[in-house]
């Protein structure tokens, strides 16, 4: 949008202030994609962490799903969330997302682990 | 730990390494705990970046999505997680997650914001 453009713009003929905006656009991006890596490498931990509870559960015989654990994890996340003006029912969804690839890694865990049932 | 030990247990007569098994489970849960707080914070940064290239998008009138950014992500993250030791199927799931509401976010901003198209 040309709109208070004083100036000229580039050879494309694109007026200042949308060249300004892609600028900002890319500046933007590159946040984006560090934050990105940094949750990637986030989850990652937070796989190596469950794997270690998936043993443990399969070798004692306990349940993949713990819905009380489940439900204090949610209630603390959307508290979480709130806090930092993310969408609690997003942070919640996000949430879910994460647990039922954990549960199925667990139910693969149980599967393969022979326990003393 | 009295863990292999001589194995007499508490008094809920639960065997010493199930007692074991239960401080180690809590021990995880702690880090799981940490993690998640840290990720809704990034998470909530994200949004914050985001929601800035909807407000530019919307005010330059490009469209809420870019399939070719979308690409490069995907492909990047892919290739991080792998990296990490994270499953990158799921990395790009949680990417599609992710920018799914990111959208979703845009559209609305695209249908608040007065463009001149």
């Amino acid at each position: 949008m040309a709109a208070a453009a004083t100036g000229s713009g580039d050879a494309s003929g694109r007026p200042d202030d949308t060249i300004r905006a892609e600028e900002l656009l890319l500046d933007e991006r590159r946040s984006i994609d560090n934050i990105d890596a940094a949750l990637v490498h986030l989850l990652a931990e937070r796989f190596r962490h469950t794997q270690r509870v998936g043993v443990l559960k399969a070798t004692h015989g306990l349940p993949p799903a713990d819905p009380s654990r489940e439900q204090d994890q949610i209630r603390r996340l959307r508290s979480l969330a709130d806090e930092a003006g993310l969408d609690p029912v997003f942070a919640e969804a996000f949430l879910r997302f994460i647990v039922t690839e954990v549960i199925r890694h667990h139910e693969r865990l149980r599967d393969e682990e022979p326990t003393e049932r």
